[in-house]
């Protein structure tokens, strides 16, 4: 399993330094940002010495650049029972247990400092962790958030258990939305279940063979439906 | 079982701040603080919604002031094998199941920012602690040191164990001490064996009974030489 860090719209430079040390710490390398702040000499005095992760780091305009290629799509938050988060949080334990052993991308998102990621990049994630705070003050620094998510994942075991590409559950998702058409699913309801069909393939983290049969099973129903 | 965070000599304020705020994430309060620099503005900003922490913190002018009190002292390093750390060193999840179902007052004490404790220091803890870092960058931001071990700790039980007091422990060792004068220990290792004791008592979690009845063993073996 590659593990891709990404910082989502960080403001301050101090707080990327910070992450990239702690990444070092942890022994991981890739490190994506969206929309930072420009990166000088805080960033590097924060890095200590891993600013060679900073030198290495990817910048991007938008968040769905920067998870090109993710197999699995991780978001954090701070807070519980969100409206948009239709799925259980898990732990940062339960994530270690839902990666080990697979193989491919996973990308772990960390909001802004002040509002976190927004519910709609919540929305698109597979996989929403929440590290188990205080109810009384459960806003960590990002680059905390990030020394509790990479702890608890820095000696996870890949294997070969080739799970599902984001473009094949995108596909599929795709292939739902056509079927909610074909079967006049009430159109209020059609975004959030379809974002709570992704949680569900997220949580299991589905093989590609898996996917296949999925789709297999949509495309005989629309079959079945067309020929009525 | 009361756990206090004891910041040794650190040089910046930001790092103060951080760490404030990582205790009350995790539901802590008692941060001790061995010669720090002024408190300001940047303390506070670092700190966020955690400022009562810092208010309520406790300043001290040497460590052994800091200490007192203290039933179990926990040392953190980054480096393995060190000459002074003549003891096993465990993980920090070995010292949760170490002070779990205990009951007491642990003091856990991070270093400077730039050498960390001094071997010194670290002799005279009970329980020294790495975090399982890479080893090609293996020192840690303070904070994020911090934020691993009250992750660890976060909801640990106490119990009813009444483990002995750091006192109780000293007293012990300079009755050892006196052994060793009547029994014309070699000068050179003293301290040495002296250190290895403590560590030992420190790792077995001692009791106060347990103390007693080791207490009482030396007192029958000294009766016992100035008898002859």
């Amino acid at each position: 399993m590659q593990t891709r860090i990404v910082l989502v719209e960080p403001k301050y430079e101090g707080n990327i330094g910070s992450v990239a040390r702690v990444m070092k710490n942890f022994g991981f390398t890739d490190l994506f940002l969206v929309n930072p702040p420009e990166l000088g000499n805080d960033a590097r005095i924060w890095a200590s010495h891993a600013s060679d992760v900073i030198s290495c780091c990817k910048i991007f305009k938008s968040l769905d650049d920067a998870l090109k290629g993710s197999n699995i799509v991780v978001g954090t938050t701070s807070k519980t029972g969100k409206e948009a988060v239709r799925t259980p949080i898990i732990s940062p334990k339960e994530l270690r247990e839902k990666i080990e052993g697979k193989e491919g991308i996973v990308s772990i998102l960390f909001g802004r400092e002040d509002v976190g990621l927004y519910n709609r990049e919540l929305a698109r994630c597979d996989i929403v962790v929440r590290i188990p705070t205080s109810h009384e003050y459960p806003v960590m620094n990002v680059s905390h958030a990030v020394t509790i998510i990479l702890y608890e994942l820095r000696d996870v075991e890949s294997k070969n258990l080739k799970i599902a590409g984001r473009n094949d559950i995108d596909l599929l998702l795709d292939h739902y939305r056509r079927l909610f058409d074909e079967i006049s699913y009430p159109t209020h309801k059609k975004e959030k279940t379809l974002t709570m069909l992704r949680r569900i393939f997220g949580r299991a983290g589905l093989t590609e063979k898996e996917v296949r049969t999925l789709r297999g099973i949509l495309r005989k129903t629309e079959w079945r439906i067309n020929k009525k």
